[in-house]
């Protein structure tokens, strides 16, 4: 830790990465915003030398839920803005930065509640296995807390839009995908069928795109692209490519 | 942002306060471990240039609660540990620093969930009204986001230990201290004799001064010195000194 005291009377402050996750999703094309949805998006966070000692995460297994706090690492060269228009609001209202989760804060951290699934250790690693995330690969962990649910549930507080129940669009495989995808499954045992069912399921189309039908989409999920089409009112998955 | 990468493969990010915690308690002594307690101990938020302006919060209004993330400030100095006898599990249990929410963690940052009362601004200052807080005045603030129930608040989450309801010893005032007591809500409009009860209702003493008596303790909350000692099974406040 760095303690710097600046002219401006305001300090700056040295935060270390303390761990990495490897998730599912290589672009933020396809992230879901609703959490939950995608229940397949199972990740890990792995935690580097030297927090990689199971002392530090002792009694952690007696937690359902754990609170990640990671760096947004690919908008943050980006910078902060004092207003954003949040998507959920339909992109046309202004919301002050501070009255939102966006990433392009001035201190750019983002934290998420994610269920512990287990931890393994061994080989000099030590992992978390998380359940689904809406997580970046390669995203930088800085903290990590348990879920004290007398603490930091507060049902009764407003505000806030829920999300609206989402409308999933069917996905079929043409043969030869759905053959690739089954023997990508056997060698990896990474589920990656009802993983794409419900990543392309939720429609991952930026908006200028959703009107269009038989053009040709990719979308990377662990280190293939799935190609896949819209034909009117179901998605078909064509081809898998090795990233 | 700066943004550096290290030949451990671990990355380093520079952090900036964006705010401070202006609040009632001046010293770690007399800060309650269990939230809620004390609800006189109400706060203010006051965001700092170049974050003091209007733009940064607005909607914010419309949220009940807001998460605060802070700097430990008074202990990053001592340095992190990997593990931590947590005073709630009685100071036996070693726990993991990272299944606690202690304040020895490798970044020192931590984050409360608090109600958000009002937005004042004016002569340049905006400021933030919260509910009661068990932050040290000066605390410095990174970030700021709105509480999501429908993401954030996970009743059904296990782990962690719900504090123990508190057992409150009653507070009597000397003749002398009453009236200095009341000479300052008059001048501050600050409720103090609610926040003196309910601070030293929970017996602040560390554990190992809890059964002496005849004792002389000082506790400082806002500008005053509260003078107090334990006289069998109440407590007298016999007088306020000016800091």
């Amino acid at each position: 830790m760095i303690y710097i005291v600046k002219k401006t009377q305001r300090s700056s402050y040295q935060f270390e990465q303390i761990g990495v996750i490897h998730s599912c999703y290589r672009q933020k094309f396809g992230i879901p915003r609703q959490p939950g949805i995608v229940s397949a998006a199972e990740a890990e966070l792995e935690l580097l030398s030297p927090f990689n000692q199971e002392n530090v995460v002792r009694g952690l297994e007696g937690f359902s839920h754990i609170w990640v706090h990671f760096i947004f690492h690919e908008t943050m060269d980006e910078g902060w803005r004092p207003t954003i228009r949040p998507p959920r609001l339909g992109g046309r209202q202004r919301m002050g930065v501070f009255a939102t989760r966006s990433t392009h804060r001035p201190n750019p951290m983002g934290m998420s509640v994610v269920e512990l699934n287990g931890i393994t250790s061994g080989n000099g690693k030590l992992i978390l296995q998380l359940g689904a995330v809406d997580l970046l690969d390669g995203t930088p962990v800085i903290d990590i807390k348990p879920y004290l649910p007398y603490a930091d549930a507060l049902p009764e507080a407003r505000g806030g839009f829920a999300p609206l129940p989402g409308i999933m669009t069917e996905v079929r495989f043409a043969e030869h995908a759905k053959e690739l995808c089954r023997q990508y499954e056997k060698k990896t045992g990474r589920a990656l069928i009802r993983l794409i069912e419900q990543v392309l399921g939720q429609d991952p189309r930026p908006a200028y795109l959703k009107e269009t039908v038989e053009r040709r989409h990719g979308t990377a999920l662990w280190d293939v692209n799935v190609v896949w089409e819209s034909v009117g009112d179901y998605f078909i998955v064509t081809d898998l490519e090795s990233l």
